[in-house]
């Protein structure tokens, strides 16, 4: 698929590319062509402009939000010139996409109350909300060093779990993909400041797709009381291309009503604070596609601005680079749910791939295509990858 | 207090000193004297000699063990000959410590079953082990971002808590510290990659005191089902100085028997594989020092190496500069509680200063210092930091 129509002008994303000639670097996409920025003759302090050759969007997500914006204004200038377009335009099969930032810190919250109550039903019996998570959005240190760019191939990870009475282990027999969004931070925080959530927008760069892949069994032995560990560090997805704040600001839409009153800190001036983005998932078997949810971002009771706020209210800082994460997203309909935990209700119902095979969790050689979408041409394209055989002993 | 006798000639530690004339850079002790490895015309590759200048010691960590095998054989040679020592050595009291590494991912496991037993008696009133601690050591992601060096001082975070029936919030009212160690990850693995328990030291750098600050109410609220989050986030303080496992060799011990029989990626051929050294907690308040605790770091039931080959049991990869931690380390004794929710029982029992103020948890002006000694020459140092007021909003 190529997504070109989630590239227009309106867009504008950055990311990390290269090609058999060039060096990684940042680059940015218009339709199916890659532009190095470092090609457009575009204007901009030296920061800006020796970020253009970085292997990471760090040092460009580190600058000022203003300084940001006279830089979109000047690459919207460069490729709205269709001279630029022709002479400097590399076709999307030419490039190679890169982990986009170098993750410094990762945080997956859980921020959809239907899968807070689902999975709550699917591993527990019980369909309720953890006390915590009516209040402020609950969530868990994620692994940095494994967070990987779509494409890259997921090895089934060896684990233990419960197997009937016994410990089992082995590769893990429950493979499971989470369909979640992520903001990319770019200003940082001071180590014991807190940064209000009606300031939290100066600190995010923009957004990623996240597949947050969990293996269940292991999971689940694991995580009472510390929480998920070795069920999730063993990879998690983004999407190459980050899309700006400013690309999505058409888009921002107020998030439901919170379901209590908030503390002070969580209190959001800003009415319009979420996004109204379109989130997909698909199974992707033996040539087969089966879509497996579709989802809203809108959905979610926790924003981007409050994820900021909770990470931030104890005064840990956060780092250029870091990536808080939204959790799975769902929705309360059956073709709606972020994750196969849900779907498959704890691994105990069965369904059908479009090829007529049956799944519950994810089986070697499988793929999961996440796609985001939010109107008008600014998208995310998708964040794709496929498990690989667990490596024998 | 001095520690001099930590920094023997056995021991010759890594850290980060700079002067008021000289920028950070690797260093290493002896006694009472600081030196700066630049200066001691040591044998080495051009790559040993470019980390010598390097304002982290993850240049040097990531370098061959048989090099830095020699590096320490010519930082011997060059500390024995006193004509060196008294050119270049510079006073402890002259130099200002920094964070020795940039800490790339942090976990932090839960090894001493005293603490596991006595935690969950403190929070949920039930004596036993968590399922899979018996089995494998359990641990949650820390956040990399607020590890810190001693000597910074925390302050007291904010959060959301249980107040009786209401959720309140402001200043944790109950700050606590977690005695513990960790490990400094030298050589990284491969994305994909396990990293056997039997190769576990080859990655290990050095060892490390940690003080996991906890605020047991935020956590107490958080962390069902997720884990600690906010609760633990707003700081980890570790020591300046990395001891190094070749200086630990010496005090090499056989760790307790396991609580199961442990599968087979668990199962270690080295039988001292674990390590002799004396642990203590000393609270500072108002010119008093209190010791809270006395442990061996012995005790508990998993070794470094096992947290290696669990943190890549399922491919997760470990970075240079990771630091692997043991959580709190206790022992029976009613003195050999490494955390304040343990002595207090979830806060509901008083102790007294040696000023004979009452105690539960710590106050503002509270500071408390954690000690590491192996023996014969062979310390740590210290650990410490100061709980300072709340930032008022």
């Amino acid at each position: 698929m190529s997504y070109a129509e989630h590239f227009s002008l309106k867009n504008i994303p950055y990311g990390i590319a290269s090609t058999k000639d060039r060096p990684a670097a940042v680059a940015t996409r218009l339709h199916d062509f890659v532009f190095f920025l470092s090609d457009l003759n575009l204007d901009g302090s030296s920061d800006v402009k020796n970020a253009f050759s970085q292997a990471t969007l760090n040092a460009l997500a580190s600058i000022d939000k203003d300084e940001l914006a006279k830089l979109r204004t000047s690459l919207r200038n460069a490729l709205g010139d269709q001279s630029n377009v022709s002479k400097f335009g590399i076709p999307i099969g030419e490039v190679v996409m890169h982990l986009p930032v170098e993750v410094k810190g990762f945080t997956d919250f859980s921020c959809s109350s239907e899968h807070l109550l689902n999975a709550g039903e699917a591993v527990l019996g019980v369909r309720s909300f953890p006390p915590a998570s009516l209040h402020l959005p609950i969530g868990y240190t994620g692994r940095s060093s494994s967070v990987i760019v779509s494409g890259t191939s997921i090895t089934r990870p060896y684990g233990q779990y419960r197997d009937g009475d016994e410990i089992g282990f082995g590769p893990s027999r429950a493979i499971d993909y989470e369909l979640e969004m992520g903001a990319i931070i770019g200003k940082p925080s001071i180590f014991g400041d807190r940064v209000s959530v009606n300031d939290a927008d100066e600190h995010i760069f923009g957004l990623v797709i996240v597949n947050d892949w969990s293996a269940r069994d292991i999971q689940g032995f694991e995580m009472q009381p510390l929480g998920p560990l070795n069920g999730k560090s063993f990879g998690t997805s983004i999407s190459p291309w980050v899309v700006t704040l400013e690309a999505l600001e058409p888009f921002a839409t107020e998030p439901p009503a919170k379901q209590s009153v908030v503390k002070a800190y969580l209190q959001d001036k800003k009415a319009k604070s979420s996004y109204n983005i379109k989130l997909s998932a698909d199974v992707l078997s033996e040539g087969s596609e089966t879509n497996v949810c579709k989802a809203q971002l809108q959905w979610i009771s926790w924003t981007f601005r409050d994820l900021v706020a909770q990470q931030t209210i104890n005064g840990c800082n956060i780092n250029t680079g870091d990536l808080l994460a939204t959790g799975t997203v769902s929705g309360v309909g059956d073709d709606e749910h972020g994750c196969l935990l849900e779907m498959t209700k704890g691994g105990k119902v069965e369904w059908e791939l479009s090829s007529g095979k049956k799944r519950r969790y994810l089986e070697d050689g499988d793929g999961v295509r996440l796609t985001a979408y939010a109107g008008e041409g600014v998208g995310f394209g998708d964040c794709t990858g496929f498990i690989s055989a667990a490596k024998p002993f």
